[in-house]
């Protein structure tokens, strides 16, 4: 259920009740700042991927930034877009729910909503619901560009489905979602670029095909944080997808450049602020938060400012930190920022964001498709 | 945001929306009676802990079943219990701040709360919290019998704080908090036994030790599913905290009993109900839930009843089942139910318990404290 806001604007930080996700408004509006500025003048715009930060409000401050849309994962996190403002939103993602599928072609009156499909059953569900609500549903095939797990091979299967999908008067041919998530953490740069660029030969290939058969592709999709300058520059792309540049988390924070240094284009701008509750033994503070509330799928948070501990236990509710003998121990009752291992999956924990700025609360921002999985 | 209800009332499972938590209510009943049936006798009784469940519905059937009360380990949690009728709650955690201080003072007009300590510091701020809400507050103190977590040192610490809890106006001594989480894990039963040998002998002498200074201890209390049968045995413990025995996960039904086997003493009773979202390539399906849905810290899901089928990928909202070509491969649209490697950070991600029996959808339950942090 909803839970109470932990602080109110004109707070000081020490101020906010913990376990709270505080955004910082500076680094965060540099980071959409620092996109802008690199998309410009490549054949890529953006759509922000709003898995990760689950809010109208940040969705339309990335469209206020040069964003032509949004991406989710979930009809419900396209609701609560919608509901929100935002005038075009793509589903990147399977949908086969005839209930789903009700529900999203119904936001067709208030946003372009677009879907992929990798499956002709899967297509004519789409044009049913479609149908149904009397409107015409944009549809992009999803191609397995390495990823391993959704979509046609690219080329002949890929344009089958296009044509299935342009053949209906129902539907709309959206154009190729084409991602490759598993490039956007390769540590090497030059990894990441063999992975892009066999993603980007598959999509040209099919784009060409496509064409022969007269249809034109108007999106090719995909990119993410990890990668997305190589997608944006490939002349192939037309929408980048990234989602945790305008947060950062740990995990984004290990990927090198070519001088084998932390990439460092996007700052730091999400924690999850804690306090320590217990200090009984020397070297070792326990927090008020466990993995309930910074997910471990990326590894355990690191503490900001403090690389001297180190967190070595994250259960239910608890993090335990570890220092040494040299390190002033952080008093009971002290607060710290946690930088979350993976961002996506630790937002979906919270209801609000607390928004700071110079030390003080400015805003609250209600996330508003917090756990919204259908 | 609050999610909608992913059900209604009388509709068949396969009609339930996914990704949801779906209750099987006669293997969740028996979990009740048969945790009754094994504590009868023993000098020890079940406060359950709702840290597992997070709801009110169920705090109040575990009572029903002979339960004394319920551990919570966030003031957020206690207060969704008490605002539920739920009369007797430990929060068997340490809270410092003293905003949540005042929130817990404030319950105690509605049902008697007790918290945890292991700080001279903590102490004074519950006495200042008690005193300002005019109640006076049950504090245990909280001893480390082998989790290297919370806690003082068992004996003459434990016993300093107990002294200082009792000569307090605002405060009473409530007992030890003797809880020893990863001996719940541990697979063998002599592995087992031999944790729980030492937490008990620690938790004995330090009563022994509060005696002789002329004070009584109302409460021992600790243990979890993976041992509570030992500590309820030992004449020791009063109060055993176990929470996911209702439920049972995939990791607990790893622990293995004298002869090998796995313990075998409750049912899954809770799954996660998805439905295949994409089937392009053979010998594998992927589900519309990822761990987003189904917390992957004690590994990931495996699907009720299809040991052929592995998780072999959770990522944020999509998990990939991989199979064998002798296996008939699941259809787009189909719904498979999955045990979660961990009950409590899944649910946690949850606002409705969808109750089955026989096939057929008998209620929905709120999760009250889902996301209760604070």
């Amino acid at each position: 259920m909803l839970q109470a806001a932990p602080a109110e604007p004109g707070m000081r930080e020490e101020e906010i009740d913990t376990p709270a996700l505080v955004l910082d408004l500076d680094a965060f509006e540099a980071n959409l700042d620092c996109m802008a500025a690199l998309l410009e003048g490549t054949g890529a715009k953006l759509r922000a991927h709003a898995k990760t930060h689950k809010s109208a409000v940040i969705a339309n401050r990335q469209i206020a930034r040069g964003a032509v849309g949004q991406c989710t994962q979930k009809v419900a996190e396209a609701e609560a877009l919608a509901w929100g403002g935002v005038a075009d939103i793509l589903v990147s993602n399977q949908v086969v729910a005839a209930r789903k599928l009700a529900r999203l072609a119904a936001l067709a009156p208030i946003a372009r909503v677009a879907v992929c499909a990798d499956d002709a059953a899967q297509i004519a569900l789409v044009a049913e619901a479609a149908a149904a609500a009397g409107v015409r549903l944009p549809v992009l095939v999803e191609i397995d560009v390495g990823m391993g797990r959704c979509g046609v091979a690219a080329g002949p299967d890929a344009v089958a489905l296009a044509r299935r999908i342009a053949a209906s008067p129902h539907l709309r041919f959206g154009g190729l979602q084409a991602y490759h998530g598993r490039a956007q953490h390769l540590r090497r740069p030059e990894e990441r670029a063999a992975a892009i660029g066999a993603a980007c030969d598959a999509s040209r290939r099919t784009v060409e095909q496509l064409r022969q058969q007269g249809l034109d592709c108007p999106i090719v999709g995909g990119a993410g944080t990890g990668t997305f300058a190589l997608e944006a520059a490939s002349g192939v792309y037309t929408e980048v997808q990234a989602g945790s540049y305008c947060f950062m988390d740990a995990d984004y924070a290990r990927n090198l450049d070519a001088e084998g240094q932390p990439v460092g284009t996007f700052r730091h701008a999400l924690f999850v602020l804690a306090t320590v509750i217990s200090a009984a033994r020397p070297g070792l503070a326990v927090l008020d938060v466990g993995h309930k509330g910074v997910a471990p799928d990326s590894g355990p948070p690191l503490v900001w400012q403090r690389p001297e501990m180190r967190c070595t236990g994250l259960s239910d509710e608890h993090a335990k930190l570890e220092f040494g003998a040299e390190t002033a121990a952080p008093k009971l009752g002290e607060k710290l920022r946690l930088i979350p291992g993976h961002c996506d999956p630790t937002v979906d924990r919270y209801d609000w964001y607390v928004g700071v700025r110079g030390g003080r609360v400015e805003c609250l921002w209600p996330i508003a498709a917090r756990g919204a999985m259908a």
